[in-house]
């Protein structure tokens, strides 16, 4: 006798490789009582007659309807949570004045933890209806709310990295939205820390404090050599951004006569469980140095279109053995939605591979061998964020969580346009990778609960 | 006493120009019985307080509630209604793999009139609850089978024009799928054309005819001859192909020594009423010619990043005076809508503008001044496809057809990150191009009549 907690009949999608899809056809998928996948049995096992046997018909056998599939969850590795609330707006202004006009004085009402509780409830019941089930947040550099961030993630059944930020250069932020000083922003981010990880004991699918510097042009050097001990001392995720643009990169190597990966490094910040957010200007060299240290990426390919000045060699990157996932960057990116993330990295791939200005020939315009595929878009939005968080997610596989979200193709109000009951399951992949809409997004699973339904 | 057949109370958004957005905040619009708008009127203006005594509690007087709003219908200017049955599918394929194992076999099945039927019907619903009120369509080489997409249109309520496609050369198409040879191709058009001529009459949003050769690659000089005489003669819209990629602006320079614009120009294919998709790599001198002969230009984003080899320079050739307005282009663009490539043509602008090989210095990247803002989008995806169609359609003005979408920003299922009362109209704007999806868009009007509702 079989004791599995939940086991499920569907057809599954999930990564076999960064450029290939595993189609598990009609597979079982048997869960444990802390929400991992004990075991995937084919229908040609012995095991599969014996477990529908034993199992069919109980409360925790579920059979996916006709039309229905099952996906890893996607883990979006780069929120700004506050800016939720003014998502879509301002993005044709220039950064600064998105920043000082916009993005600043709408982070700072978050001391206000009413409104903060409003916007993130809000929020994170919206990624998880999009099918994030994992989500690294930066928050704001309030402690109380970013803590409420995380409450709000535990409660809700997401799986939460929430950071407090740290900006403490008074030169670079504005005086109503930084910390008072350096040492106030380490010792708020240790007591940060300390409480989310009291809290991830009491949490299923777990939450994690982040260690968040907003990037080194928004940090004294005191706050980011403390940031690096922090994080080595309490072993958490960091989570940064680097080489995001033009200035950015020229700001560091003026300040530090470094790369920002290496000035990073300098400091401790680049480490296993790093995530950078961007990166569109990393050198070989800083490439090299992330592979090292295990820091991964996280490519925010719509955010980029607006503020990054260029596009993100992704394929060039992968081959150098760095790990890379998707990030939307809400709201330099305005979707909540992996999906429109994982497209728009296809497409900006394409445009980076064939270039942009046609008054150019051919050979001058773009960069051969730049472009990636849907599969290598999905990839990144599953188990590429779950390697660059050092998570067992992103895969449906023995021993990974059950983070999954059941799409319904035939959903009232998105039917997916499949007129072929014979339509190859390949094609079918492809048609939700590009159609799935929160309306199809039938259920939600995070840890083996059930975290949304639709 | 007034006497219009309705009155809708609301705000809503149209273009100004090109680059401004007018808001119309709690007007008055009244519908006459031909589905025209015969008045707008403001909060200040006398009529108003006597318009809505009047109307007031009549079946015929439409509120607008909280939260919702009115935007002129969108216009796609590039449709392959048949490629709606694969859509999402195949896009990591080369061109040629893409029409010759997918697209060309799939057309070829819509001479079953039932298998038409499904997808048409779907697609033509399908756009409309996307807010599409007018779509401009290529169907296939069968007659019947475009005519029935001709009725489909007419039934559902959708602005339809429609082109039996022309495809004659054995060179160039596959032998089962093209037009017999020119002088069938010729009858088969002139019949189509008078046939939703006739359907016309009874339509009351108007359903066209559009001559229609797939591109000048796939047609004999005799059928293009032709069919530029009976667009004179039957006075139609003409749609097709013009210098989408490299290959194809460069295999029309070799046939006729001379700009995919000049040989259009010379079959007598650019007239007030043409439509030709994609355009990315005309020279200065085929703008100015589109200009003079009031050709317009079917700008489709997201297909352009798969198949067209580089970005349209939109900045530029608006300056220069050519009509231009927004395509899906259906099944290259893996969307049905207009949103998305609104979305995607401020997001590609800000590539072209930017550049993409973040290994060249700014300076060598992008192009500058090829920016545009959501606010062009918007007029592309309205007013500029009405007046590439030369048709009163996307703008709320007198004189204009009713062709509208009420989107609702709280709606369930996707309310939109709005968090204060009193959010900037301006910002509520822009919240909806970047975050609507069908489930926001409650009702959809075509000349008068409600055509969607949800
Ligand atoms: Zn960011
Ligand atoms: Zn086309």
């Amino acid at each position: 006798m079989n004791d599995y907690s939940r086991i499920f009949l569907g057809t599954a999608f999930t990564s076999q490789s960064k450029t290939e899809i595993q189609i598990l056809k009609d597979y079982l998928f048997c869960i444990d009582e802390n929400g991992m996948i004990q075991n995937v049995v084919a229908p040609e096992e012995k095991l599969y007659t014996t477990l529908i046997y034993e199992y069919k018909g109980k409360d925790n056998f579920y059979r996916l309807p006709e039309g229905q599939y099952i996906l890893p969850g996607f883990v979006d590795l780069h929120i700004h949570a506050p800016q939720w609330a003014q998502s879509g707006t301002a993005l044709d202004l220039p950064l600064y004045e998105w920043l000082h006009t916009y993005t600043f004085p709408l982070e700072s009402k978050f001391h206000d933890l009413a409104f903060a509780r409003e916007v993130y409830n809000d929020l994170v019941t919206t990624l998880l209806a999009n099918g994030t089930t994992t989500a690294l947040y930066f928050a704001t550099v309030h402690k109380e709310a970013s803590f409420l961030l995380a409450e709000i993630c535990a409660q809700k059944g997401q799986r939460g990295l929430v950071g407090k930020v740290v900006a403490d250069d008074p030169e670079q932020n504005p005086d109503y939205y930084r910390d008072l000083d350096a040492k106030t922003a380490l010792v708020e981010t240790e007591e940060f820390i300390l409480d989310v990880k009291k809290l991830a004991k009491s949490t299923k699918q777990g939450v994690y404090p982040v260690v968040t510097p907003r990037f080194i042009p928004s940090c004294s050097d005191e706050a980011l050599q403390g940031l690096g001990e922090l994080a080595a001392k309490h072993n958490t995720h960091v989570q940064s951004h680097c080489s995001e643009s033009d200035w950015e990169h020229g700001y560091v190597k003026e300040r530090f006569h470094k790369n920002d990966a290496f000035a990073l490094q300098d400091f401790g910040l680049l480490r296993e469980k790093s995530v950078m957010a961007h990166c569109n200007y990393l050198e070989d060299k800083d490439v090299d140095l992330f592979a090292q240290t295990g820091t991964a990426i996280g490519h925010c390919p719509l955010s980029n279109a607006y503020f990054a000045n260029g596009v993100i060699p992704i394929s060039r990157f992968h081959s150098k053995g760095v790990d890379i996932g998707l990030g939307t960057d809400i709201s330099a990116g305005a979707t909540p939605s992996l999906y429109d993330n994982a497209k728009q990295a296809v497409v900006s791939s394409r445009m980076l591979e064939d270039g942009v200005d046609t008054s150019l020939p051919p050979e001058k315009r773009g960069v051969a061998g730049s472009r990636i595929t849907i599969n290598e878009a999905f990839y990144l939005a599953t188990a590429g964020g779950g390697e660059s968080l050092s998570l067992p997610v992103g895969r449906l596989e023995k021993n990974y969580a059950w983070d999954v979200q059941i799409v319904d193709t035939q959903a009232k109000g998105n039917r997916l346009p499949i007129f072929d009951e014979k339509e190859e399951l390949y094609d079918v992949f492809q048609k939700m990778m590009y159609h799935v809409k929160p309306v199809n997004i039938r259920e939600v699973w995070v840890q083996g609960e059930k975290v949304h339904s639709n």
